[in-house]
């Protein structure tokens, strides 16, 4: 258990494997399954597997503040138990996953990356942690976040290159899904903090549609755009978390769950896309824009319409609103900041790093008037965003402007910005490769429509790897 | 300190005095202040005050949970001195308050009516609480909530007969605001808590639009009805705590600040009322019924136009939608049951009431889609709901079936559940009496119109009141 900072020394030995979507899998839970009913497997030998992993690699990527194994292997006993007499209690009963130290859990400290949390603990589950544990799934341990999940690093490092970063604020649950420790970890988003650490270490997300996966329980910070959800390795897993937990916990209160079925989706050929640059693209490396513009000439072969800025007035308009957006969310998060990161500045200001204490000071500043103007910039914009519902299947895009970078600054969070202001259900699909490294594909849908835009993922992810992830279709 | 239920005995002495509407008045905070900034009185002389009242009354009345008159002492001290200086930090500079016990405070425990909570603290304070201390407020304690803020009553006793509930959830709060202990303390209401013990104590209150005053830091239970606000002896007081903290923590994130002045928006009289029935009519008293008869008699005779379900189908249509709504708000509350009460019954049953277990056990069996046919209905409610912001100044009603009951269920709780469900800003005026009890006209506002409806509130309270309560105007 560490929240030290943690230089990154790049002398410590590597790991060698190259990125390749075509051929590289992480792990799969729901592929396990079958094998749990049968009894050939239990969920009990695949945690000890995840442990093997774990004791492998955890000691370079770093991606645990706290580990329960013991806690972990009680709880895939008692699954094991329940695939044997034929009554799993969901989908995801005896996933081993991991939980991001955002939210609450009765058996390990919440410290959301700051020595104002050390070794706090309300002694009760958070929303999302509750509902794992009703459907049967191993708490694994806590993983490591940035400073109240948007400041300073932790010591994690990405899995693919343990010189690189693995994105931030999910930065531990992000590299120990690519490390292939654990199949699924939960991650929350306010700015692009599922998506990026998703994207850079190779791992499948949905961040869904604003309030459909409850939330509470957690960092009380509780921005208006905070969104929690899974980083998996494969788009199969990561919907089954995702539903399970939201129709057993509830969406936040006054939402609707997630709707669709169980299981995953049947794959759906999207007819039209729009391709977005975002505000990204300017920041882009070349050979990202390269890799992107190649993927999408794929797709358009595959007679899949894309639709771009040149192509309608009306989405170059919507590019210009997603430069604008940039400011709108920052000031929202720093006026949100009032609460209680102020406090902890108040009261101690030395156990805050720079940079949240920037936050705060820029935060007194602004006015209840700067806030609700930026509210009603984003009543417009969802607005705009919903009126191209008719019109194509969803956006792409990218979720990151390069590789993963080098050292620990978590890297640059442009991409995932445009779905935590819109609140519309957004995926990392790490369909492409640079550099041997992991580039993730953006697909953003439309508000409460998460089934049909996972429908059109699946779709996406069958086209790039063949049937490597056998995902159990719906039933 | 004391969190047991409290058997009522009816031979302990009984306060005789009887509420006059118009010669009653409770605690003025406002009203002090030119005394404090002339120093010819400071608020630690005020806070004394206040304790002199607590010690006489508290014994019988059981408004507290937990107090903190040291704490108060010094706040209340470091106030004066800021007076001595020319330099208030705000409005409410010095106000003794009390806090109701589903807020959390670093220096207290928050024990939300329920062993499970006992001794518990976080040691920080809730976003109010934070707001209140640093517009320089003197928090005097805890008030007492009923269990979970909606199932079993505290000890609280009503402070203008003890042998009669102060009504809930706010329990202490209106008790201690009614027996003139303090000007002002916190609520907060999901169905009808804040409405209704300012109702049956003779205060003020005002629950402003959804998400006008940050709720978070506190029970995280968290409900999607929750507001949280402040019952007050005065109009002025009510409105300036409220306007205070909305500005300095912000309104729940996502939600603009109360817009207003900070201090009483000035008195306006309303062209055009629409008085309902509500689903509450049916069961209100002969003797209620005629008080609120009369008194709309003389509204309609000082000029104002009083319209009713007779005379426009509309409002008929709209009354109706107010009956069906009591199952809508029943199912919602149910479902949101799933978290955290369902995670406290499945570990410790026995320390919850058998109210609390039968909510957790009815929301297990209701489905997302239930929640979200629910969540659907409110949205047409509220539609219709603004569809009359053209056609008259508010809506108006009462608060209550009938004075404050004998015994300890909290009374019912029917008029105060349609602005929960609506958002929209509500106040009770304690402009009635029967039976020598207070009785509370409801005024209905339109969402985020709170600062109208407040100044035709002024106008009505002066109407009756004449200038018994000469709030400082606003600047």
């Amino acid at each position: 258990m560490g929240l030290s900072g943690g230089e990154m020394s790049t002398n410590e030995p590597m790991t060698t494997e190259t990125y390749d979507p075509k051929t590289v899998s992480l792990l799969s839970f729901s592929n396990a399954v079958p094998a749990f009913l049968d009894g050939s497997d239990t969920p009990r030998a695949y945690l000890e597997r995840c442990i093997e992993t774990i004791e492998a690699r955890e000691p370079a990527v770093k991606a645990f503040v706290t580990l329960n194994l013991e806690g972990a292997r009680k709880a895939a006993d008692a699954s094991a138990a329940r695939y044997r007499a034929g009554r799993p209690l969901s989908e995801l009963d005896g996933m081993s996953v991991g939980i991001k130290d955002v939210h609450e859990t009765e058996d390990m400290p919440m410290q959301v990356g700051s020595p104002i949390f050390e070794g706090r603990s309300s002694g009760w589950d958070g929303a999302i942690v509750y509902a794992l544990r009703k459907a049967g799934a191993a708490i694994v341990g806590k993983t490591v976040t940035t400073e109240f999940a948007f400041s300073t690093p932790g010591p994690t490092r990405n899995p693919w290159d343990e010189s690189r970063t693995p994105g931030g604020s999910s930065s531990g649950s992000g590299a120990a899904v690519g490390a292939r420790m654990i199949p699924a970890a939960t991650g929350s988003q306010v700015r692009g903090s599922i998506l990026r650490p998703a994207a850079y270490c190779g791992a499948y997300t949905l961040k869904a549609s604003y309030g459909a996966i409850n939330s509470l329980g957690g960092f009380p910070s509780a921005p208006s755009l905070v969104h929690v959800g899974f980083i998996a390795g494969t788009l199969a897993d990561m919907w089954i978390a995702s539903r399970c937990v939201s129709h057993i916990a509830g969406g936040d209160p006054g939402h609707p769950s997630l709707a669709g079925p169980p299981t995953l989706p049947r794959p759906e050929k999207p007819r039209r896309l729009i391709r977005l640059d975002t505000a990204g693209w300017a920041a882009t490396t070349e050979e990202t824009k390269a890799a992107f513009d190649e993927y999408l000439d794929t797709l358009a072969q595959a007679g899949i319409e894309i639709a771009c800025r040149s192509d309608d007035p009306e989405i170059e308009a919507y590019e210009r609103d997603l430069v604008t957006l940039r400011d709108v969310i920052a000031l929202m998060l720093t006026y949100e900041g009032r609460w209680p990161l102020a406090m902890y500045a108040d009261r101690s200001p030395e156990l805050l790093s720079p940079r949240v204490r920037e936050r705060v000071e820029a935060g007194r500043e602004l006015t209840p008037k700067d806030y609700a103007a930026a509210l009603e910039w984003c009543v417009a914009f969802r607005a705009r965003h919903e009126t191209f519902a008719g019109r194509a299947g969803g956006f792409i895009t990218l979720n990151q402007i390069d590789p993963a970078p080098a050292g620990m600054p978590v890297g640059d969070v442009v991409y995932g910005e445009p779905s935590s202001v819109l609140g519309c259900p957004a995926l990392n699909l790490p369909l492409l490769s640079v550099e041997g490294l992991p580039l993730g594909v953006q697909l953003m849908g439309f508000f409460r429509e998460d089934r049909q835009i996972v429908a059109n993922a699946h779709w996406l992810v069958h086209a790039v790897r063949g049937i490597v992830t056998p995902d159990r279709p719906s039933g």
